[in-house]
């Protein structure tokens, strides 16, 4: 079922040299399957089809879009078992995350369906004219939310599905009325072709435009650029590490035409435990981050990278009760062999960094591709004075930062980069007595949380993925949740336009009953 | 009461050696106040004092933030004549236009007022817990929108108040609950020193931390790039060129952190004129036209600077009664010299290529710095081979391009940059038959007007100023009206945050009574 090719709209093409397979990175061993990279032809051929696709997609009503997604999704669950072995095959991942993940991504998708299908998320305003004005006639003005055209989407290495070619970028830019073609991540190329086949099987069973979706295959960066930098394409969006995603802003950037990247990057998420949590609880929290830190091999986005508290029993005793939980933990294999060898590698530069003990390192042996956990432990002054230690090392790894004081822990904080998320572990009075540190944490996320861990990601309305730089290439947008859609819509004004020839959402009739903000206050009415 | 210094804060600086002096264009000799322009160090300690005044000022209630703006209106009000006169002397323009334009700064301060007060803005969301959730239980989560922090703001030139020192982007970015750090306009450092001290004293009297406005004086463009790099800046707000604004945006996504800058740019604001229309009404368009293409001396972003027609009796007659009403307009003066001599030399430019005809222009004599009014006129074919055309030329001009057929205007449009407006003259049947046109236009336009002129920007929600690069720098925000105010947030997760630590707007009682999304639906109720 697998054929290697690229799926360019609902035509599969393999014009290329270029080939690649996949690896298992359990059984130590290649895939069969052999990937064809896409050439500069191709890529400009699936460019100009996207762009050709916009302007009939674009047009699509919420509901013609939502059964496009929701027959997406049926599609993908129609894939069935070999679905599920692929994914496996490809990252090494356990049979019950991949139908964790084909259930969160089953269940993005219909949630756009049911966003899109509602309506409200157009934004729709209405000034009525007032042709009598003094001293000027005022005009009629109605705006609401439009596409912004084709979406470059590269898949992540972390979520085969729920952040790749059908995932949460797809979903919401396919919602907003974008075409999508999806750089292919190579490690799970076999993954990708599956779900494509569904999205294009879907886009033909629901009469969609040829070029709303394309896959390419590529194993270097090359496919990337070029389509970043093609003129057709309107946006990216990219999950990965901080190289990659600037790599890519950039390009974006420097355009001659700049468009929005939407990259959700690197991040520590640093965890602030203050003194009279630790005093109660420390036995209790350290077990929880036992877990937290070693979850999915420390492969998530949201791992919890940094620890930071301040000197006395209370960290003692948490350190302690670490270091004895984590090693008691099986560790699992890693997605790839280059993930691990990173993990190796990055591990190796924090730990030989000047004044870093080892606190807790798992030494039995252990299969290929399995990550060994580790914990190590710095002074807060040594953190402040070296930047490498501010590195995410992506894998079952973290870092106690030991701080003098409350002064020094809030120097530390706004010292660091702009992370996902932020944590404080703390009893409630704490909290309210240490609004600086809860400032400067605020500050430096995306999202905050109190008493728990930052490791999964609700996919909600009230979630934010994001945060600032260097967590997101831009900290006003999300990239989980509904209100992802933003990152692909511009908003757009009609003036004096006639009734009948407006969208739906903007007419007087209010056809789609929709809430509208019609001369400045919210209504659902028609005028 | 001038004094030509720098507000750092509430505190006059004027450590540099650079001065330099505002002209008046109207009686074509500078103005006699001196301004000394900012020095480095004198940037640093604004920004170091903005970042420190967001820590208070970003806290600040909606209601305490709209007493701030409306007492900044109140106080630039309280200006009374003065103000008026140096805007003149600044800038040329009449006492009319002078009032008009206060008026709508004052009247956008306090619209944001209300926009905060009202506080619907924020977005709010909240997710409520579900402990007993199988397999996983969901943890509470609450998002709003939150501030940026420290935000730029560079004066236009041709707004002295409604997009300078206390104009929309002021006004959003404080709205934000954003300090802001003006870069004053050189052409109108006056203007922008009386309402620099009317911020400043409404600060003074609501109690808004030191530095939550500062207002710097420069003559170049080192103070603006300086604070673009300063690293305790976190975004920008330009409205001017297509060069200026590039500039800061190419330094802004350069920055190690890099921030998202808002640059509102150049436009040539094309209108298409389809055949019936102009059958029927091809003089009263060209009257109409006349007017707006001189204006304001052709000194709005949205000057239609750009006519589009099919070859036919319609178009010729339209080109000569545009040619014979234009004529009839008295010029009127520049903003400045250098806008004069630029607006000379890039009309020159658009003349002297190859198959450029004069339509009509003025050509008595007129006073130094009078803009001569021209309209010239090409074919769509000339059009379409010579990009030197496409380029903005500042002022009273217009070129009139004439296409062979409906298909090379279809051509033409598609082939535009990206502009603030595009306007369509048609009979509703040839509008509604013209959906290609439509289309074509509405990809490269952030507003479609139907019969009507591109000049007038009416402030108000349905408004969208802004559009496609390089109209803007990013086509999903807009410049003009409260939804401005997005440019400058981002949304905020709170996971598992006790509820009497939570900001108003995300407390269970909804003590602010905002209508928020609260498990999916809207609702003003508490939890």
């Amino acid at each position: 079922m697998i054929t290697g090719k690229n799926y360019i709209g609902n035509q599969l093409s393999a014009k290329g040299n270029k080939s690649y397979k996949t690896f298992n990175p359990q059984l130590n061993i290649e895939n069969d399957n052999v990937f064809v990279e896409a050439t500069s032809d191709e890529i400009n051929t699936t460019a100009n089809l996207a762009a050709k696709a916009f302007k009939e997609y674009s047009k699509k009503s919420g509901k013609e879009k939502a059964l496009f997604l929701n027959t997406i999704a049926d599609e993908i669950e129609a894939l069935g078992d070999e679905l599920l072995q692929v994914y496996s095959s490809e990252s090494g991942l356990p049979n019950g995350r991949a139908m964790g993940e084909r259930g969160r991504t089953i269940g993005q998708l219909r949630a756009f369906a049911n966003h899109i299908t509602e309506g409200n998320w157009v934004d729709a305003s209405i000034d009525t004219a007032q042709p009598d004005r003094q001293p000027i006639p005022k005009t009629d003005l109605r705006k609401m939310n439009v596409a912004l055209g084709p979406v470059v989407v590269f898949g992540a290495s972390n979520f085969p599905l729920a952040f790749s070619t059908a995932g949460g970028d797809t979903a919401s830019a396919l919602a907003a009325g974008c075409p999508v073609i999806v750089k292919s991540h190579p490690m799970h190329a076999g993954t990708g072709e599956l779900v494509a086949s569904a999205v294009i099987k879907a886009a033909e069973k629901t009469g969609m435009p040829n070029g709303v979706f394309s896959n390419l295959n590529s194993s270097g960066i090359e496919v990337g650029q070029e389509l970043v930098k093609h003129p057709k394409v309107k946006a990216v969006g990219f999950t990965g590490s901080i190289k990659g995603g600037r790599a890519l802003f950039d390009l974006a950037t420097k355009r001659e035409e700049p468009i929005p990247v939407f990259a959700e990057m690197g991040s520590v998420n640093p965890v602030i435990m203050l003194p009279n949590a630790l005093n109660n609880k420390a036995a209790d929290w350290a077990k929880t981050y036992a877990g937290s830190i070693t979850l999915g091999s420390g492969q998530f986005c949201t791992n919890p990278g940094l620890l930071l508290g301040i000197k006395g029993e209370g960290l003692t005793t948490f350190a302690n009760v670490l270091s004895e939980e984590i090693v008691k933990i099986e560790p699992s294999c890693m997605l790839h062999p280059n993930i691990y060898g990173s993990y190796e590698n990055n591990k190796a530069t924090a730990l030989e960094q000047s004044e870093v003990n080892i606190l807790a390192d798992y030494n039995s042996d252990v299969e290929s591709n399995y990550a060994r956990q580790t914990v190590s432990k710095v002074k807060g002054a040594t953190f402040l004075e070296n930047p490498t230690l501010h590195n995410e090392v992506f894998g079952p790894f973290s870092m106690l930062v030991e701080c003098e004081n409350e002064a020094q822990l809030e120097e530390v904080i706004n010292n660091l980069e702009g992370q996902l998320t932020g944590t404080i572990i703390a009893d409630e009075d704490e909290l309210i007595n240490s609004s600086n540190i809860v400032d400067a944490l605020q500050n430096r996320v995306g999202r905050i949380i109190f008493n728990g861990v930052p490791t999964g990601v609700e996919v909600c309305p009230s979630m934010l993925h994001g945060g600032p730089y260097p967590a997101s290439s831009d900290s006003r947008f999300t990239a989980v949740g509904v209100d992802s859609i933003k990152r692909w819509v511009r908003p757009f004004s009609f003036q004096s336009w006639p009734n009948e020839l407006l969208p739906d959402e903007l007419k007087n009739e209010n056809p789609l009953g929709i809430s509208r903000l019609v001369n400045g206050n919210k209504s659902v009415n028609k005028i």
